[in-house]
Order: structure tokens, then C-alpha cells, then sequence
């Protein structure tokens, strides 16, 4: 799904090194164009120390340093600005017809107050987002999207065909809440029902008179919840309530952490996989009903991937050494000096004592156990395949 | 078009202020999501402070000093690294008709060899972008985008209206050579053919043994010039090629500047207009011909706006007092107590000894001289309505 910072976040600003760490710790420049949040003020008022940019608005991705933070998230509970996954409305009479063109996963029997996790893909089978997608009724979704403008290929489809639905980007920013104390914390603001809501169901819990729609999700293998702040004045006193609610649970803000979601082998849109990729190779084959996904744009070309498999596929690294560099590129992979695959995201791992890495990797050389060589960007490393999550 | 770096880039990062200046300095996480360019080791040698993210790929904004880089665009030639510019190429027998979907000026009469300031809007006559369009033959035209996803738009119109196009983002990074320098820089490098190139059109020019697209055009109203480098491997050679011929004129790598291109007028999708806009409010009606534009998709709305003109239209303003703070969210603009506009962008101008900035003004108070008051995010101040450019 989402996010990506990067691990080199924290050094010195404008260190002149070899030219290319130099590429690691520059300002963010900022204005309307990236936008704030309801909640950007209290991230400041947090300590936030880096940003990046996502659905064109401001993501933080750094607050004490990515290790504290990660530490922190594995052992309390956060509050994240992710008001960038951004909602795309999908709502009329054609709703559930457009929603279907756009996933191979099949939605015939999506009942409302669920979640589900939905690649989506062009004509070609090539990933175009990897969001979430909520079932509001039977003639609105919500499409909690991934870093790219999916907004803009619904209402290209929908004005194409001529579908009665209405495309839009409500005003909906998600504020998680993600740790294994995120239950504690939340059953303090909205009462024990939230106990209730089972992984990838949402429910509408009560904030202030509002109603605001909850699930159980989120960008961390952590546990917790996402909250759907439907009105940007809502953003400042939701925040205040859950630190409020949760200062002797240690509660602090947070964001996706690198880190941990490589380790948990959370795929990141535009990181790990583009459009140059199908579900297949991103192994999210089982998030696809392809032969039932009629209406889906790309059910033709993914049919045949569907019955014989992809020929590279995403696998975890484990790359020896000393923590690498951040990979901001992707970084080829070789076995006896061929180039079997490459590698997306990568880090050190605090907890596995190894660096942890996201890679695609060709179907001759994928098996858990097969020993590669990286060429990560300060020189050749060796490196072991195998299975997500790391473990 | 293009851009938007902010005023205090420069400022030291993570100092912790009232929680809003905070917001200014903060590092960038960079990962392969925020993508690197074919010149990105040569921007990061050349000692760049500051980017914004563009199109899902790194913006250099300042290298020396805003100012700095300001006065020397102004006296000098620059470099400037905007792959970010990304190309949207359509081609194939329905091409044309796919592109004049897309945009309410009439292309009919578009010659090859042309580049079209092309505003692109929804079925509601919403601005989508506003790229420059260039058309390479009879059936392909690149279009050179600001900062949205339109390639998704581009191909939903395609894929639901089942056209013979290909649609696609090819290997094609943009570098610009701006300032009153760059004739000569630029017939150094690639002969004094380069003289012949009229504004807003382009021709081929060769570079080691290569036939590049060089047009007459960029994001500044210094002069200058945009290379396609249709091939990554020839960034740097090109790079170092106008490095090594302009060292007398004073050369230096650069980018879109804040202050020349709110001084010049120069719009930036995102932060002076976004979907809520018609072209006529953004002042671009001189580029739509909407009764003519037969095919585009946001013909029927627009053809009242066309006829009646908008209620509310970007302006210049200058704002009064001391160096205004970064505009980093719409400022409101008031008369008499009473909201009747908005600030989008908006920086000290050395020139012109005030705050020059760009809105959105009702027409009740849209004449030049008209005194208003700005909601800047440091107090209000007294402001003055004026034309575009800045004079």
C-alpha cells in the first residue's frame, strides 16, 4: 500500500558528500500545492522532522528518529497523519458496475461495512493503485487510495462509458491509530463497541455528535484502527482527545515507518510495485478472482497470468553487511553475474539484526534460500531470498 | 504551469517555532517512489538545498538562495533539471481526436513542429492540468504536464471510449536552459540553428549523433529553451556539455524560482488553480476557443462561462508591509469584512520592493487599484489589486 520514508532522514541537512548522499537530506520545499492537513499544525506542534509527499500532500514520516519510532510503534500506540490516503467517491446508480472495472478481485459478494484491500489495474493488467475500498452502501464506495491520481482514471472510464456515477475526492483525511495499544486508546474515545469491529470491517462510531466511520486497518502489521475524519474542522479536537485519552498509555505521534513495514512486507505503490507490474508479480494473486471479475478492464490480459503464474515475482532479502544506504533506486540483482531481479525497498532491521529488503525476483532464482548478490548503491553485497513477512 | 518552491527553504531546519514555521523546514524522505532524475547526481554535486516532489519525481527549488538564485536567473543562464515535466504520449489513428478531448482550445489548425499552452479540463470544465502540448506527427503528440496523474485521465477516456490510441509515459526528461543568456549557451552547444527556433515551437537538434526535441519555451519570462532527453544515458553528457560551454557566461544549475515566476505571473497547477477552476477564472481564456473545440469533453460546460465570463478571476495583488511568511494554504482576501477572494501564492519581491502575489478575486472587487485586505498567516494586511504581469 502506502508510504515510503527514507532512512537517511535524520542526517545533517546539506552534508556535501559523494553526491549522491547529498540527494538524502534536503529541505522539503512547501506550499499550497503540497498540501496540509486538518492535522498539520499538531504534527508541527509534534516535533515532525521529515515529510514526504504523497497524493500531492504532506505525509510525515519522522518524528524522534526512525528507530525510536519504530520501537515505539512495536510496543505502544501512535497517532498518524495519513490524511494523503485520500478517498475517491464512487457513488449512483453505476457505482458498483465501476467500482468491479477497476479490480480483479471480485466484489459480487462485498457487503457493506467492509474493507477490502483491491489492486487495481489498466487495460494492460499493469497495477495502477493498491487502496483500500470501503463499501458504504450499495451505490457508494469509498477508494482509499495509494500514491497516484486513481481519481482521474475513474472519471475517465466513467465519462467513457457513460456511467451514471459521480467521481470525487471528498473532504476525508484517515487519522490512524496503529500499535498494540491502539485498542486500549480508542475504546477510551469511542467506548468499547470498537472492540468490535472486526480486521477489514468498518463501523460509524460517535465523536462529538458526528458519526465517523472506523475500521480495523492500517499501514502496520501492528494492529489498530483508521479513522475517516469526514470535516477538517474535526482533525484538531480528534487529535487532542486520542493524546488526551492516551498520555499514561505513552501515545505519540507517528507515521508509516519504514522499518516496519519492510519487515512486514507491506508492498508500497510507486516503491515497490508500478504500472510496469501485474497483482501476480506483486504477489497479490490472492487478492485476484480474475475469471469472476467480469467487468474488471483488465480481466483479459491477466487471464493468462492468471493460469500460468507470473515469471518474477516479490520476494523479501535479507542483504548482508553493514546497514545499507537508502534505496531510493531500484538496486539490481544477480546470480553469477546475470541480473535475476532488483531490489525496491530496503533497511536496517533493529530487530532481525540484518538489513531487511523488498525485491522482484525471477522465477529461476525466487525460492526461499537461494543465495543472490545485490549491486546496492555503495557497492556488492550478498543477500538471501525469502519469504514476507520477514521473520 | 509548473512549480512552487517556498520562501524559507533556507531556513535552519526543525527549528521549533509557534508550530507553523516548523512546517517550512522540514527534510525530504527520499525513496525510489519520489524518483530520481537523469541528472539527479549532478544536481545533488551542484549543492542543491531544497525540492518540492513534481509528478512523483524530485524538483530541485533552490540551489544558492531563493534571492540568489533569482538575481542570477534574471543576469545569467541556468540549468534546470525538470524531468519532472513528465510527457503523456498519445499516438495512433485516433490520436487527434483523443487530445482535442482533452482541452477547449482548438487544435484543428495545429501544425507539426507547434507547442500549444493547452489548459485540459474535466467534463465540468474543471482545469485537470495545464501542460504544453507538442505535436511530433499527424498521429502523436507529446503533452509536457504539471503536477496531476492526467496520463490516468488520458487513458480512462481511451480505454471507455475505445479509441485507437496508445497512451503512455515514455523515457523523456525535460532540461531547461532559461535566462538572457541562453541563446548563446544553447548555439554553443547545439549550433546557431537553435536562433531559428521560434516561441513555442520546436525543432531537432542534433547532440552526439542523437536528434533531440528542442523547443522555445519554460517556466520563466527570462527566454530560453526546454531539451528532451529522450534517453536517460544522455542526461549527464548534456548536462555537462552546457556545464563546460557556458562556464564564461556564468552558468549555474537552477529551477522554476518562486519570485521570477509570481513577478511574471506564470500560474502553477495546484497552487493557483486545481479542479474547482474553469480556465476562464484562471485567465486562460485566451487559450480555449470552447464553441470551436468540438470533441472536448468539457465543451458543454463551459460554453456559458465562454459567453457570460466568470464570476471570480485570478489577479495580481501586492501586499503591503514586511516580507510576507510562506504561503502555504489559500489566504483569505477580504473587503469590508466580507470574503471576496483568496491568496494562492505569494513572496517578497526584491524588484519591486513589496509582496507580489497571485489570487483569486470576485469580480465585485477585481479591478486593478481595488484595496482589499490579505489574511496572511501572520496578520492581516492591506493589499492592492493589479494586472499580471507584475510591474
Amino acid at each position: 500500500m502506502r508510504i515510503l520514508p527514507s532512512s537517511r532522514t535524520l542526517r545533517a541537512p546539506f552534508s556535501i558528500g559523494d553526491g549522491y548522499a547529498t540527494l538524502h537530506s534536503p529541505i522539503l520545499s512547501i506550499s499550497r500545492r503540497t498540501r496540509r492537513t486538518p492535522v498539520s499544525a499538531r504534527v508541527a506542534a509534534s516535533g515532525v522532522k521529515g515529510y514526504t509527499v504523497y497524493n500531492h500532500m504532506l505525509l510525515p514520516t519522522v518524528f524522534d528518529s526512525m528507530e525510536a519510532d519504530y520501537w515505539h510503534l512495536k510496543r505502544h500506540v501512535q497517532v498518524w497523519d495519513v490524511a494523503c490516503e485520500r478517498q475517491v467517491e464512487v457513488r449512483g446508480p453505476d457505482a458498483a458496475r465501476l467500482v468491479q472495472m477497476l479490480t480483479p478481485r471480485d466484489l459480487s459478494s462485498m457487503t457493506i461495512g467492509r474493507c477490502y484491500y483491491t489492486p487495481m489495474v489498466d487495460e494492460t493488467g499493469g497495477m495502477l493503485n493498491d487502496p483500500v475500498t470501503l463499501k458504504l452502501d450499495d451505490d457508494r464506495y469509498w477508494i482509499s487510495i495509494a500514491d497516484s491520481d486513481l481519481l482521474l482514471w475513474v472519471k475517465g472510464l466513467a465519462f467513457g462509458m457513460r456511467l451514471e456515477a459521480d467521481v470525487s475526492e471528498p473532504d476525508v483525511s484517515p487519522l490512524a491509530v496503529q500499535g498494540p495499544k491502539a485498542d486500549q486508546l480508542m475504546t477510551r474515545v469511542f467506548g468499547e463497541q470498537v472492540r468490535s469491529i472486526r480486521f477489514f470491517h468498518f463501523r460509524l462510531m460517535g465523536f462529538q455528535g458526528r458519526q465517523l466511520i472506523v475500521s480495523r486497518s492500517g499501514y502496520s502489521r501492528q494492529g489498530g484502527f483508521e479513522i475517516y475524519v469526514d470535516q477538517t474542522s474535526l482533525g484538531e479536537p480528534l487529535w487532542d482527545a486520542l493524546f488526551a485519552a492516551g498520555e499514561d498509555l505513552g501515545v505519540s505521534a507517528g507515521g508509516p515507518n519504514l522499518i516496519e513495514r519492510v519487515e512486514s512486507g507491506l508492498l508500497s505503490y510507486g516503491n515497490d510495485m508500478t504500472r510496469e507490474n501485474t497483482p501476480h508479480e506483486c504477489g497479490l494473486g490472492r487478492f485476484c478472482d480474475t475469471p469472476d471479475a467480469i467487468g474488471c478492464v483488465g480481466r483479459d490480459a491477466l487471464l493468462r497470468v492468471t493460469a500460468e503464474g507470473p515469471i518474477r515475482q516479490i520476494r523479501g532479502l535479507k542483504i548482508a553487511g553493514e546497514p545499507v544506504p537508502p534505496c531510493t533506486e531500484l538496486w539490481p540483482v544477480f546470480a553469477d553475474g546475470e541480473q535475476v531481479g532488483s531490489v525496491s525497498s530496503a533497511i536496517w532491521s533493529p530487530e532481525f539484526n540484518t538489513n531487511v529488503a523488498i525485491g522482484m525476483i525471477r522465477m529461476t532464482h525466487w525460492a526461499p534460500g537461494t543465495m543472490l548478490e545485490v549491486g546496492a548503491s555503495d557497492g556488492t553485497r550478498a543477500a538471501e531470498v525469502c519469504n514476507l513477512p520477514h521473520d
